[in-house]
C-alpha cells in the first residue's frame, strides 16, 4: 500500500526507475513518447513518459541519470512543460537547439552504460545518440523489457479490441490486389519481403481496422509479406474474429503477436525491405542477428494509400458531407448560445461530439481531440482543452474549432474561426480573418502542372499575409487518411525550409491535403480556415502536358463576420458564392427550422 | 601543308586525337566544356570540345575512344548538336538520361585505361566516373598535359589582357577589408587557407577585374588567401600593371601563374578550404599529394560577393539607367524600321551593341551574346544567332531580345519582347504575353519574410501561365554580379525539384536577380519580360518579424501592343502605370527627338 501510495508522486516513480535502473547495472535511461510502431498516437499501455513526468504533450523525451533528469521538448510545449512537469525533478531542455544526444553526452560519466527500449526508437536516432555517447567512451544499451514497465504497477494492458473487416465496398480495393502489387515490387526490386510496423499500412493493405488506438482506428499488429502475395499477421488472437479471418483468406497467416520477433529470425538469408521512418531499431537488430539482410527503403504501401481510388474518393465526399451538418448545427449552436455567455472550451467541444454523434451512425471516433480554443487559447495552434485549461468562450471574442470525425467511408478535418457576438471583430481581426481566407481561396483555386511538389504553392496561402508583414509557423497541408491517420504522408504543402518543411513528394491526382492557413497574435486571437482538398487532374483549352487542381471536399459555412468584403477582389468574391451554394446545396436537405434558415443566411452571396 | 588541311576537318581532327591517345598508352579521353577555373563561360584557349566536334553550344562533353565517340548534351541542344557535330563521327547521347559516366562504363574494353585533364574536372566527377568504370575493371588516369592540345596546332594562346584595378570608389569595399573578412572566416572554422579558382571569386576579392573570358571582365589567376590577412595571387606577370600593383600592396604576394600547381604543394600540414564546385580535382590531388589536408566547402566570398554593398546597389542603378536610354532608343528603332521589312537578328543585334556604345563610355563589353531572336527562334530560351541560323525580323511577328551590358558600375540583363508591325499580334499571343506579364508583376510586387527560399515564391511567376495550362522550363531569377557575371550565385528564384531546381539559399537584401518569366511555342514564338530586382527591407505597419521585397533596377517600356489590358488587375495596371512613370522619369533626360517622344507614347497610362 505505502509503496502503491509512493508511486502516486512524481519523485516515488522517478526514485523507483533510478532503483530499477541501478537493479539493471544501467547508469541512465531514456523515454520517448513511441511505441512499437512509432505512431504519431500511441495508446495507454505506452504512455511512459506521461507515467514518469506528467507532461501530457504529444512530442517530447526524457533521459533520467542516477544523479540528474531532463526533459525535452519543442517551443510548442515551452509553457505546457513548466506547468505538468516538476522542474526540481527534470531540467527544462529545449529542442533541436539540444537533444537527448547532446544533453547525454554533456552529462553522463565516463564509460556510463545509458539503457534505451530498442521497440522505441529508430535505427538512425541509436546510431545517433551512440555517437555522441562515445565522445564519453559511454554506450547505449538496449534493454531486455522496458525499465518502467518494471515498476508502473498500474500500467494499462494493450487494448484488447477486436480488429473488424474495412469492407472492398469502402476500400475499393481488394486486399489481395494490394498485397499483389507489394509483390510486383519486391520481386522488381529484388527482395524477398518487407516487414510493414506502420499500423496504418497493416489496415490499408489487410483492409482490416481497429479501435486500439485513440483517434486513429488500426489494430496492434505487424505484417510480413512475401514476394509470393502471401503475408503474415501478427496480432493478438483473441482480436481476430471469425468474419476478421474469413476476410483474411488463405494467403493471410494469422499469428500472435509476440512472436514477431522470433518471425523475423526466420528471414535468414533473405533481403527484407523495412521503412526506417516505422521500423524500430530492435526490428533491424533482430534481422541483423538473424543473417537477414534489411534494407531501409520507404513502406510500399505509402504512395498507394496516398493516391485514394474512386470509391474512397466519394467516401471522403459522402463523409464530409454529413460533417458538414453536424459542424452546421453546432456554428448555429454557437450563434445562438455564445453571445448569452457561459459556454466554455469544453462544453463547446462536447455540444460539437453530440451533433457529430446525432449526425450519422457511421462516425466511429473523433479523428483527434477537438481543439476547442477561446480567446488567446487560439494563439496556440496545437491547443489542446482539458480540466486545467478550460476557460469561458467570452461574448464579443474570437472562437476557433479544429474537429474532425473518424467515418467509415472517410476520415475529416475542418477548422472554422467564428466571431462570438455580441459587438463587432476589430479591423485588424478582420484584416487578419480576410487575409487568411485569401490565401485559403489561392490555394483552393491553384492550377499546376504535373511534377509540383507541395513547397512550390505554399506561398500562395501566405502572400497576403506576408504583405501584412505575418505569417503562421506551421504548414499550410498535410495528407489525410481514408478511415485511418488524420495526419498521412508522403504529400505535404509547406515551406521548403525550417522545423515544418515539406516533403519532396508531387501531388499526385488522387491525394487528400488539408488547405489550412492561419493566423496567430499571441495572447490574444487566431484565426484558421481549414477545409480538406483532393487534387484533381483539369482539363484547359490548349493545355501542353498535364495540369492538376483542386476538389474542395469540405463543406460548412465560414463566417461571414470576419471578413472585409472590399479587401476580395471579383475572383475571390466568386469563389466564396460558388462555396456557399455548394455548402447550401449539400446542407439544407440535412437541416430544418432554425438552423436551415440560418445556413440560407449564412450561404446567401456577398 | 596537308596535315594543316587534314585536321580542318572533323574526321581528321579525331583521327589525330587518336593517334595521341594511342602514343600515350590511353584506351580514350573525355573532352569537357571547361577550363582551370570552372567558369561559366571560357576563353577561346579552352573551347576544346568546340574544336574537336564543332558543337558551339555552352554545355556538353565528347567521349573518345579509339573505335568509337560520343558527344553528351542536354535537351537545349538536341537539335543544336545534329547540325554541328558530325554524326558519322560522335554518337549523340542525351544527358540527363545518360552521361559519360555510363557511356564510358558501356562502352569500353575490360581494363580500358581512359584519360582525363585533371585541370577540367571537378573531383565529384573524377569520382563519379572512376566508380563506374571500375565495373569494367576500367581506369581513369589524369594526362600529363592536354593531349588536345598536341594536335590543337593553331590553339589560341590565353589572354595576355592587362588586368585592371577596380576602384573601391565603385566596389564600395577595399581589398583589405575583403581580406580581413576572409582571414576571419579561416580563423572561425580551423583552416589555415583559402585556394580560391572561381575567377569571379579572385575579382571580387582583390578588386580587379580583367578581359581574359569573354563576356566577363575577369583575369585568368587563382589566389591563396591566408588566415593572417594575406594572399597570394598567381597571374601572368605582364598582366600585372604598376598601378595594379601599386592597388594590391605589400598584404599581397604576386606569383607567376604556372607556379600555382607547385604552391599547392607549399601547403604541406596545412588545413586548406577548397570550393569543390570550383576548385579542380587537380587542386585536391596536388594538396594531398603534398601531404596538405584539403577540405570541401563553399568559397567564403560567394555570399558576401552576392549581398551588394550600398556603392554596388547604386552602381547598378546608374547602369541600368544608361542602358535603358540605349534600349529605349534601340526599340524605337525597331518600332520604325522593323514594319518596313529588311532587318534580321544579327543585323538588329549590331544596331543594339551601337546604341549601348554611344550610350556611355562606361560599357566595357556586353555580359553575354544577345539573343535577338526572331520569330520561332524566340521559342529557344537560349537561342544565339550566328550566321548560320540568321533569319529575317519579319513584319507582323514577335521578336525577342536578351541582352546586357557590363559596365563599369554593373552588369545589366533585360529581355523584352515586341510585336514587330503591321498587325495585330493574335489574341493567343497577347493571352500568353499578359500571363507572362502578370507574373512578372507578382515578383516585382511579392513581400516575403526573412528566411524565405527563391524556390517559394518562383509559382508566383507562373501561377498565370499553369492556370492557361501552360509553363516555361527554365527558372525565373539568376543572381547578377557587380561588373562581373551575369549569372552568379547562390541566390535563385527557381521550381524546387527538377533540372532547373534553384538553391536553398534564402534571399537577402542586397542580393540582386533577374525577374525573367517567359513562354515558349516551339516552332512559333516566344515571350521573356525580364528586368532585374534588388531585395530590399520593407517597413510594413504590424509587422511581426523582418520582411524583405523587390525594388525593380531595370527600365524600359515593356510594349504595350501584346498586352491584353482586359486580363490585369487594378493592382497589375497600377504596377504598369508606376513602373512606366518611372522609366519616363529615368529615360526622359537621357533623349530627344522622335525617341523622346516615342518613349512618352510608350509610357502614357494603361
Amino acid at each position: 500500500m505505502l509503496m502503491q501510495t509512493a508511486l502516486d508522486s512524481g519523485s516515488a516513480r522517478l526514485s523507483a526507475l533510478r532503483e530499477e535502473l541501478k537493479k539493471r547495472g544501467l547508469d541512465g535511461f531514456v523515454v520517448p513518447i513511441s511505441d512499437e510502431h512509432m505512431s504519431e498516437y500511441i495508446g495507454s499501455y505506452a504512455q511512459r513518459l506521461h507515467w514518469l513526468t506528467g507532461f501530457g504533450g504529444s512530442a517530447g523525451s526524457a533521459a533520467v541519470l542516477q544523479d540528474k533528469a531532463a526533459i525535452f521538448v519543442d517551443g510548442r510545449y515551452t509553457v505546457q512543460v513548466r506547468d505538468q512537469v516538476d522542474g526540481k525533478l527534470f531540467e527544462y531542455v529545449g529542442v533541436p537547439a539540444s537533444s537527448p544526444a547532446k544533453w547525454l553526452a554533456a552529462n553522463v560519466g565516463e564509460g556510463a552504460k545509458i539503457g534505451y527500449d530498442a521497440w522505441l526508437h529508430s535505427k538512425g536516432w541509436v546510431e545517433d545518440v551512440a555517437r555522441a555517447l562515445a565522445k564519453k567512451n559511454a554506450t547505449l544499451v538496449p534493454v531486455d523489457g522496458n525499465p518502467i514497465d518494471a515498476v508502473w504497477a498500474d500500467r494499462p494492458e494493450p487494448s484488447n479490441a477486436p480488429a473488424i473487416v474495412h469492407d472492398d465496398k469502402r476500400s475499393g480495393r481488394s486486399s489481395a490486389d494490394k498485397r499483389a502489387e507489394v509483390a510486383d515490387w519486391l520481386k522488381t526490386e529484388g527482395y524477398d519481403a518487407v516487414v510493414m510496423s506502420a499500423l496504418d499500412s497493416v489496415a490499408w493493405l489487410l483492409n482490416l481496422r481497429g479501435s486500439d488506438v485513440e483517434r486513429t482506428p488500426v489494430a496492434l499488429a505487424y505484417v510480413i509479406a512475401h514476394a509470393d502475395g502471401t503475408a503474415e499477421l501478427f496480432i493478438q488472437p483473441d482480436k481476430v474474429t471469425p468474419e476478421l479471418a474469413q476476410h483474411l483468406g488463405n494467403a493471410v497467416t494469422i499469428r500472435p503477436r509476440e512472436t514477431f520477433e522470433g518471425a523475423l529470425g526466420e528471414l535468414a538469408g533473405k533481403t527484407v525491405a523495412v521503412d526506417p521512418n516505422y521500423g524500430v531499431a530492435a526490428i533491424f537488430h533482430a534481422l541483423e542477428g538473424a543473417n537477414a539482410k534489411p534494407v531501409a527503403v520507404r513502406d510500399p504501401t505509402i504512395l498507394p494509400r496516398a493516391v485514394k481510388n474512386p470509391v474512397e474518393q466519394q467516401g471522403h465526399r459522402d463523409a464530409q458531407a454529413r460533417d458538414g451538418a453536424a459542424i452546421a448545427k453546432y456554428l448555429h449552436w454557437l450563434s445562438v448560445e455564445g453571445p448569452k455567455g457561459g459556454l466554455d472550451e469544453l462544453s463547446a467541444a462536447a455540444k460539437l461530439r453530440e451533433f457529430r454523434d446525432e449526425a450519422s451512425d457511421m462516425l466511429r471516433d473523433l479523428s483527434f481531440d477537438t481543439i476547442s480554443a477561446a480567446g488567446p487559447h487560439a494563439a496556440l495552434p496545437h491547443y489542446r482543452v482539458d480540466e486545467g485549461s478550460n476557460i469561458p468562450i467570452a461574448p464579443g471574442s474570437i472562437y476557433l474549432c479544429d474537429s474532425g470525425g473518424q467515418y467509415l467511408d472517410g476520415t475529416t478535418d475542418i477548422t472554422r474561426t467564428v466571431w462570438i457576438g455580441p459587438g463587432e471583430p476589430s479591423p485588424e481581426q478582420k484584416d487578419r480573418n480576410t487575409r487568411v481566407l485569401k490565401g485559403h481561396i489561392a490555394i483552393a483555386r491553384a492550377v499546376f502542372p504535373q511534377g509540383t511538389v507541395g513547397g512550390q504553392i505554399d506561398a500562395f496561402a501566405r502572400q497576403f499575409l506576408w504583405a501584412g508583414g505575418v505569417d503562421y509557423a506551421h504548414g499550410t497541408g498535410h495528407g489525410v487518411g481514408s478511415f485511418l491517420s488524420v495526419h498521412e504522408g508522403p504529400q505535404r504543402i509547406a515551406k521548403i525550409t525550417g522545423a515544418q518543411a515539406g516533403s519532396d513528394q508531387e501531388l499526385m491526382a488522387g491525394m487528400i491535403l488539408s488547405n489550412e492557413p492561419g493566423y496567430y497574435k499571441e495572447g490574444a486571437y487566431g484565426i484558421r480556415i481549414e477545409n480538406l482538398v483532393l487534387v484533381e487532374e483539369r482539363q484547359i483549352d490548349g493545355q501542353e502536358g498535364d495540369y492538376l487542381g483542386f476538389e474542395t471536399l469540405t463543406f460548412a459555412p465560414i463566417d461571414k463576420a470576419l471578413v472585409d468584403v472590399s479587401l476580395l477582389t471579383g475572383e475571390e468574391r466568386a469563389w466564396w458564392n460558388d462555396y456557399h451554394a455548394e455548402v447550401r446545396r449539400i446542407l439544407a436537405p440535412q437541416l430544418e427550422g432554425d438552423v436551415l434558415t440560418w445556413l440560407e443566411e449564412a450561404c446567401a452571396p456577398l
